[in-house]
């Protein structure tokens, strides 16, 4: 029997491995469909290249960091170079044996990499950018995540954040914040006035598909991180699918309300908020909670984009501030104020204190970036497409396109 | 032992529900890639807002009309905004815990809802979509599956539709039917005289990765429908697989003959037919039954397509009506034909009184629909697209192209 | 017990199998991303159809070639047209039933026969294609496959090949070479003083979901290889993203050195490259041998890639033959020199005997059909584009695109 059930936790697992790994080609497809087509190889590589650099450096360094024998409750300490020579002692894997275990955590690490490349997109050094994504998978979200799921001072407390929405998510949206605000706007994104333009994407229909990927997978993301096969798998499904339904709803009504029509790419948004939401919790609220969580990130959502667009003047062409930082925020103080046997406060704590150590991080990587090696292409690169002067290539060959 | 048994059915039908979920973004790929660039938003947001309308809807009111208490084999009249409180007294679930059970409904359901909006593209009101699609969950959809699932007076006649060909394919096709006939055909789709112009699709490569993400998907569509893991699974497999291709080859090869060369976007449908086909009698079938359902499905799209384009002019601008109306219909009687156990009368029975009750039912909702807030947008608003009218936006920002 | 581990099995290997068939739209992708538009439903329709064809024919007569009665392990000779009656006295079914083994191995000789179309994109008659197709199907992968997996001579020697490195990409890479060189090139590929043109993909997003699908379908292929649910199956995810992630790198990198930026497209292809080179021996080598297989690879392909460019003269619009055939040919090889009780003077008896067979069968498959029926379509065919030719239409209506 006990192996047996080995096996059905290794199978069930792998299966969500397998569907996180996946997000990737969401994420690819949202961020180069939501930007302009003479940038669209390059998002591309971006991309493919975080999940690349987070597969090798979170094997090397990411992993020990985060769950290698704990040092004051900070971070791991063990197994550099040589991951597989730690032993479950502590009971953080779950029995599973640690390749299994390894496989599921990196595929969670790039995606947190991931959601970077979209608020940076249209403007950054190809080369920085590669560099910045191999510091995330070593320095930021390993040591967070140990604090959350390594064994470390925030699990201690109790901070509940089951699926992610601070351990990755908001720790992914606000390296985005801290990066989209140091390498500056886009050309033409700004007025004199102050005044934000609309930069419209390419491909609207791609970046739908990399919606539906990304809901897909979510059920891998949620559900997968009992890792182990349980009679709640149902109920997370259910939770994580009514909050993005929810959300999803409110973002369409609430712009249509609010802009007229109901918007496209936010009411996109809205659906990625809701998933974003809801994974802190999505374990320990009832259906109709997660539909409420849900109608308050669809909500939340618009807000907090059009506040970074118009207020902070910070450009990310995706959203993706406003979608993985607030919304990973938000879910996690509601999971405090609605999950069973969760505490307000902790959740406030676990929330503060990773949100202050990613921004000064962050702030650190690509302040030292910006001095070196520089962060942002020149504006001539820019105005002629990052696919053209970066990677000497057009995405479109054939087509007849207004840059 | 009773446990892993139970444990082994869970992760089974959550990986056939995660599929069929995914099922959207196919659905997704295929309408706007055969439809024109200038809907391409918004038939992607009907797509997606059909999945969370049903979703939504079907939770509170739709799975307890399905699956609550049994009244005289019509409906279930229990758990209303509760379904959770469901207990499987009857033995529906197969022994799963409810949120799974119900997770797996809900993708179904959803499944059903989302083929009509590919025969109402291009001319059909938003927020008329949004009402019907919401209808059908409620009032359709919940009805007739109680009846062949719920334990209504279908299942008490064994009639069989193992995994949906009536229940979901036929259901959503004979809605698609009803809405593009009450709807009006496109402008310029009809000449005077009363001949047909065909209007391509702008996004063939899309539409061809909507049918690959079907077929992908439809494996979890009909092995998942055992909701428990068997050692036929792979029967199912094969007939499934072996109908599709069948049907594919067929109408590659009938369409090469009829029209001088292979039709693409006709053999794409043939896919689809023998999938939609195969649907009811996956289990009870032989791989060579499962090719000549696929064969005849194959013939049959053809000519039903030309049949709805041409004679009965009403415009289907994806072939939906064809492909899941009456391949669904075709589907479950041949299932009475080949199927072990099966009664071609019950089979009959079984799919006349389905369409005719969804038929009226569809009938009633766009009538009221059309007669209260319209159905139809403008002439203006057709010519310019729905995108910008609907949504103020454009799918394919900076390229050129005609309308 | 017996009967959960063997439903544990069936999971396993159904989901593997899902997951498998899902790469023929990540080939359909990437090869239609990567030729021009005015190909692209032609392309799309071949990768359907090879499946399609494949399916039929393997289940008649390629299974049974592969898995019947063995005579002196060169092929099987028993289960024609009636597959099912192939009891598993050998074993090689591993104890799953044989509809499970069958859907499983169906779509892996699908990925073999669709590996070939790229490298025949844009000047491959239709019709000829399709013959090649069922014929890859019926005499060439699965007798080559019998020696390796259906338990003929180079099973018997020890030949490890865990998921097919040889099996499946080798025999698709060189049937790929063969037929690329006997259709010959396209017009413009080369210049009268022998120098060859690049030719740019139309649509490079979808060729990078594309490969995002195919790393996501690899997990499927190698991890699934077991046809069981072992404790192994994370060391086998890990090794083989290691080294898909090494030799993306390495590929990004030395592209960077050697033409002065990394290059789009190679580096795609150098995912695949470290995905086909590691799939022999991902079960029998370390994460740093795989990470060691990723970077040979890596630098591999894109010297194979140029030689058969620029140096052989053949044109392959995709890169498949250095992509499949070369780096198949060479993970085969590093699996004799990394896996643990593998010997290399083995495995190059392997690599050499499948290769030599496949190249001879593949090329008396093509000249029969050039000699016959043709291979290639008129000039004037290639520059209004296969599409219009080949099936009266056009893959991107409405857009404006110059030939």
């Amino acid at each position: 029997m006990e192996n047996t059930t080995l096996l059905l936790n290794i199978i069930w697992t792998m299966l969500a491995a397998i569907l996180v790994y996946f997000m990737q080609a969401g994420f690819a497809m949202v961020e180069t469909g939501f930007t302009r087509a003479k940038n669209a190889g390059n998002i591309c590589m971006k991309n493919m290249m975080d999940f690349v650099l987070g597969s090798l450096f979170y094997f090397i360094l990411g992993f020990p960091l985060m769950f290698g024998s704990n040092v004051a409750g900070l971070f791991g300490s063990s197994g550099f170079f040589d991951p597989y020579s730690l032993a479950d002692g502590s009971g953080l894997f779950n029995g599973l044996p640690i390749a299994v275990f390894m496989i599921f955590q990196t595929v969670f690490c790039a995606t947190s990499a991931t959601i970077v490349s979209g608020a940076m997109a249209e403007r950054t050094k190809f080369a920085s950018y590669l560099i910045y994504s191999a510091a995330i998978s070593v320095v930021i979200y390993p040591i967070t995540g140990h604090w959350i799921w390594g064994g470390g001072w925030l699990a201690d407390m109790g901070f509940h954040d089951f699926a992610g929405s601070t351990a990755v998510h908001m720790v992914g949206g606000i390296c985005a914040l801290v990066g989209a605000k140091i390498v500056g706007p886009r050309i033409g994104k700004y007025n004199e006035d102050g005044t934000a333009n609309a930069i419209p994407g390419h491909n609207i229909p791609l970046g739908v598909l990399g919606v539906f990927i990304l809901w897909f997978c979510w059920f891998g993301f949620n559900c997968g991180s009992t890792t182990s096969a349980t009679t709640t798998l149902g109920n997370i499904a259910m939770t994580t699918n009514l909050a993005a339904a929810a959300s999803t709803l409110t973002t369409l009504l609430f712009t249509w309300l609010r802009y007229g029509k109901p918007d496209v790419s936010m009411t996109l948004n809205g659906s990625l908020a809701g998933l974003v939401a809801v994974t802190a919790g999505c374990d320990v609220v009832t259906p109709y909670e997660s539909i409420i969580i849900g109608v308050i990130a669809g909500l939340a959502v618009v807000l907090a984009i059009e506040f970074i667009d118009k207020k902070a003047k910070i450009d990310d062409p995706v959203g993706a501030v406003g979608v993985h930082g607030f919304c990973g925020l938000l879910g996690t103080l509601l999971t405090g104020i609605f999950g069973e046997d969760c505490n307000f406060l902790t959740q406030l704590v676990g929330v503060a204190s990773v949100l202050v150590y990613t921004a000064v991080a962050a702030f650190i990587i690509f302040t030292l970036l910006k001095k070196t090696i520089g962060l942002r292409v020149s504006d001539q690169e820019q105005l002629d497409g990052l696919d053209l002067h970066e990677h000497g290539m057009t995405a479109y060959s054939g087509f007849r396109i207004d840059k």
